[in-house]
């Protein structure tokens, strides 16, 4: 049986980032550029005013204080038409472009009007430049300010926007559909009938896609039926990725495996050594076009959880183009913990930080089907296999299931 | 002039969490619970197998190996009708009820089938309870499992499912209305005539918003025009928050703070003592059923976007029900820094993790007009009021720009 570390492995060989696709800019947020951007403007496009206030020539005022005869006015988005010359001034409002000859603007705050067309100017430190940000500064045009592979966060959105680009080539989202099978299953509005419980996984695992900054397609529920389910995949293969929860246990039912080789898609591998999860199935689907990565999930929920954080998780970053890795830390054990078994153990765990370092606790958890102990839980402490007492202050390994 | 800290009081002191709504659970992700939910099953509903395999009464395997007659088959979903007796045993599918009299699941590979109807099971650990998962083990009927104020992950999504929860009472996000204003401004697929730029606060605050856990409401460009900025401003008091961006200064056609309270949004401050950000504007609006944050932020988008995590960020935490702090640490410059002014600072800064404890290095930067200095900073860095002089190593105060 494989180990976790070479089943993730064969998971991340097998996933290839997405080829890029044109998005609007008001849906870019969080993606990963795959265009270089370079600028098709000078920003500013003009030697413009910071402040509310008069330009003038900064050696009017070399003694703190003059008279000055106003010219105009230019508001931001105005043309300034008159040229400053010694003792004029244009009233300049923040962001409009400063008129020819004028190398400073002084503040409103420091302005007294005589009568409509003079003013008095009391700016003792007025110096050339002040309050002027000149042409180009922030960006010069055709510089380039954005490789392939930048993080659209919102700096970069604005920048985009201040350069044109309405639309720019990103690697999209994954769309990740979600497949819950399995005949003991109905949906969450209904009242479960002897022997049925409601359908926790789908709902789990759109959540955690949306999570993983991926795209969840909701199938619902596939019976363990030979047809339905093979009509369920099919819908499920038209996606990046597919997620089926249960039926890959060596069940009569578990038609899961047999269902995906007849429709094409090719085994990587079925079992990992791990606990929960041990069930996991892997494989790819592939036409000239497209490459689709199936997981075949075990139906218990926790196992559905942590084998998506272990595998679904970090295949989803490389196909969004993102380098992907668990987010793990050491902490120290609060409490003593006995491990026994072959497989490495993922316990449900709480990470607390009183300011000694990063410390963990199990959470009280009673088997893979337990969801609701996992309230609690924030991690997973892994327990390497084998028979071992850990002992308070023990320093483990840790994986965070915070996105 | 307010400082920061008081006006930032003055924000939260006006916020008050959203009236709770009644969401489906398929977008319930991130939000955080308005009431206590109960489980309405046992779950498990009945005694289940863990495993696939066969039900036995574990006295009949002491001695580790024996011979068993097959009475029938139950898969998940299906109610037994038979009950295990000495010398009996059922096949069993995990998930699937445990028949009567049945007090122990061996996994079906310790089994061997003799015929249609026997089998041998070799399990030499067999033990009572063994690969059962009881009954009400993770939930019983009416036990409270949420509470009011829980933030909704995947495994809460989960555990609501399992419920049958498929509403839910929460505190909605935010609705955010987002208004540029100017003359100056044009469209992002627009190429700006002389002394015009493009509308980069637009759409990045559209971002800063989403980033922030809430709803962007896009409302395009106010031209400096009192009857259309009425009709702008108008449309974003439908929301709970509205945002400008410009107009806010003491020039001739900021028109913003006259018109808001014409429309009777009651002005709170104007002006903070900051850089970039002194003329942020701050009011409420309010009738009977709803009150309004209004934001009127300075028109340079560094000044936007400072003012947009030092004040607004804050405020949709606290709509959206969530403590609220900014994101800070302490870290050492990697290069002298002087600062001087009668503002505290907050500088574009870049966070380095070399392992000798968090670094932080002020990244070049034009003033409050260039956006695309910040592309390199991931933080501000904050320098107080007055004039002094910083060294390589000298502990600052940073804040954090991530979500």
């Amino acid at each position: 049986m494989l180990t976790v570390e070479v089943a993730l492995q064969k998971v991340l060989t097998h996933a290839t980032k997405l080829a890029p696709r044109t998005h609007p800019l008001e849906a870019a947020l969080g993606l990963l550029l795959a265009e270089p951007i370079a600028s098709d403007i000078d920003s500013p496009p003009h030697d413009k005013a910071l402040v509310d206030g008069y330009a003038i020539q900064a050696a009017d005022l070399s003694t703190g204080q003059a008279e000055f005869e106003i010219l105009e006015e230019v508001t931001a988005g105005d043309v300034p038409r008159l040229t400053v010359t010694p003792g004029t001034t244009t009233r300049i409002m923040t962001g409009a472009p400063l008129p020819a000859g004028a190398d400073a603007v002084v503040m409103i705050e420091y302005s007294e009007l005589r009568d409509e067309t003079h003013l008095l100017l009391v700016d003792a430190s007025a110096k050339p430049n002040q309050n002027i940000m000149r042409r180009a500064t922030s960006l010069a045009k055709g510089t380039t300010l954005l490789h392939p592979g930048a993080l659209l966060r919102p700096i970069e959105i604005g920048v985009l926007a201040e350069v044109g680009r309405s639309q720019i080539l990103a690697t999209p989202r994954p769309r990740v559909a979600c497949l819950a099978t399995g005949n003991e299953l109905v949906e969450t509005s209904e009242t479960p009938p002897p022997g049925k419980i409601r359908n926790s996984n789908g709902p789990m695992l759109a959540a955690l896609v949306a999570d993983a900054n991926a795209t969840p397609v909701a199938l619902g529920i596939a019976k363990d039926e030979r047809e339905h389910l093979t009509e369920c995949i099919r819908k499920g293969l038209e996606s990046d990725v597919l997620i089926l929860s249960g039926g890959v246990s060596a069940g009569v039912l578990d038609l899961v495996p047999s269902v995906l080789t007849e429709l094409g898609v090719k085994e990587v591998f079925h079992k990992v050594q791990l606990k929960p999860g041990k069930p996991l199935w892997f494989g790819v689907w592939e036409n000239e076009d497209r490459r689709v990565l199936v997981f075949g999930l075990p139906g218990n929920p926790v196992s559905t959880l942590v084998c998506f954080h272990l595998f679904v998780r970090p295949a989803l970053d490389y196909l969004a183009g993102r380098k992907s890795s668990w987010q793990t830390c050491r902490a120290q054990l609060t409490a003593p913990f006995q491990q026994r078994g072959d497989r490495p153990t993922f316990h449900p765990a709480r990470m607390h930080d009183l300011g000694l370092g990063p410390m963990v606790e199990t959470v009280p958890w009673r088997g893979s089907g337990d969801l609701a102990g996992l309230l609690a839980a924030d991690s997973l402490a892994l327990f390497p296999a084998g028979e071992e007492s850990f002992s308070p202050g023990d320093e483990i390994d840790v994986i965070l299931l915070k996105a």
